[in-house]
């Protein structure tokens, strides 16, 4: 009976995954082949008390879109210290770190934020992991980055408040967790209200722990184009939600705050309330 | 001027966070105190080749539900084995197994999928990696864990796969990821084409990789209510998609299949088409 089951099994799997099977095959051998020479490396930083879904989320997307591309693009995780294990936040489960950040490298260099209390000053805190984290070596490297024009920074939660703490985000347009967007502010960034915001293309960042989902899914489109990202969507069965936001194309009216925007042929004053 | 900086965000983070914290701490000092002695336990089970994401999407929403709760949920990473580095799929970072999984420990225990090629019979296919998992004592511990009623199994993506190659989900509703879903059906299962599906309160099975979240959502609403969901939902900035299918009230007519429902009233024969 188990045999039997087996056999079922074999055939079922054999007959079922054929289809995206030849896709991949197909993908490999046209597209990708061409572009290895080109391969996008994606280093995605832990810290001690890093949030494990803002990185590992990310890290799943670009890696499945290596597998789909034929390693058009890769994925590993470092640290500003090099090779170590890393503990994730609230006590969370340790990932090594296989690498030191290197910002001199090409591709993308993805910062994640902190897990633990989203308040307070208690050692557990996210404002406090992210302070430890401003203090090491990390800060001078992500500076390094922000100079090198070959690298996208990326952000996903808290990783927008770790780099505006370390004086990086004056005047650019970012989001993070809702909760810290008045402290993103008072750090010199300009708050977006979007799940995802690209500031330029050197310079997108991520709203709270989930739309690191759609941080990588944007990334994955703009490198890889967009068959890449909706093979990877298809296969965790996630849809990519809200605009990227970009400081492009007309601006909305801000009718909340009674004043008209900059888009010609708009009216000079608000509408009454 | 970084003084100046480091001011301006205890001030910001200290104002803007204090009502989180307010609510956490409410909540710890009200419901969660009461509930200690009886928090729920969940297990989550790691084997060779595992999904990153099938795995810790969960363990944050249970880790976040227990932060929001005092504790009233707990979360471990668990093995067959015991406690042992256990690697990912895809030459993923491994992860720590605490202990061992305990079948007789009453909870919530979890079982993700594998990540690799998502076909064929390759050593790095989520097929063989399902597979070799099956083999290990991993399964005679399922099996245990099944015919413990204080025990809610719960699976993301082809950990429904799994247990159904381990013979444990004959004639039971259940969904794993669309390319995975006439294999469950060979296996025996019943499948159910929605992102969560509840066969009876001890058994809720998960589709594709980012389902485990909309699964652990699921979980802590039934087990401790709408208010931490929803904390929850807030602080990862996550909505919950679908329905979670149960075999309760009205089936629909079945319109493709030209066939009636069994609810009463409906008419006899379908519509032409």
């Amino acid at each position: 009976m188990k045999r039997m089951l087996g056999l079922i099994m074999s055939f079922a799997l054999v007959i079922i995954l054929v289809a995206p099977s030849a896709n991949a095959k197909t993908t490999k051998s046209n597209d990708a082949s061409k572009d290895k020479s080109k391969s996008i490396h994606v280093q995605i930083v832990l810290f001690d008390g890093f949030d494990l879904l803002d990185a590992l989320a990310p890290y799943e997307v670009f890696a499945a879109a290596g597998m789909y591309s034929g390693e058009a693009i890769t994925v590993e995780l470092v640290s500003a210290e090099g090779k170590r294990s890393v503990p994730s936040g609230m006590n969370g489960p340790s990932l090594e770190a296989e690498a030191k950040l290197d910002p001199n490298r090409s591709g993308i260099i993805l910062v994640p934020g902190a897990a633990g209390k989203p308040a307070g000053n208690s050692e557990d805190s996210v404002p406090n992991l992210l302070r430890q984290a401003k203090e090491t070596s990390l800060t001078a490297l992500m500076r390094q980055a922000f100079k090198n024009k070959e690298v996208t920074v990326a952000t996903v939660c808290g990783g927008s408040l770790l780099l505006a703490m370390q004086g990086l985000l004056k005047d650019r347009y970012a989001v993070t967790n809702a909760i810290g967007m008045a402290a993103l502010k008072a750090f010199g960034a300009i708050p977006i209200d979007a799940r995802v915001v690209e500031d330029d293309p050197r310079l997108v960042s991520g709203g709270g722990v989930t739309s690191g989902l759609d941080v990588a899914f944007h990334l994955v489109e703009r490198e890889l184009g967009p068959r890449i990202a909706n093979a990877v969507e298809k296969l965790f069965e996630y849809e990519r939600r809200g605009t990227v936001w970009r400081a492009e194309g007309i601006e909305p009216i801000d009718f909340a705050a009674g004043q008209t925007a900059s888009a010609k042929g708009q009216p000079a004053t608000s509408p009454a309330k």
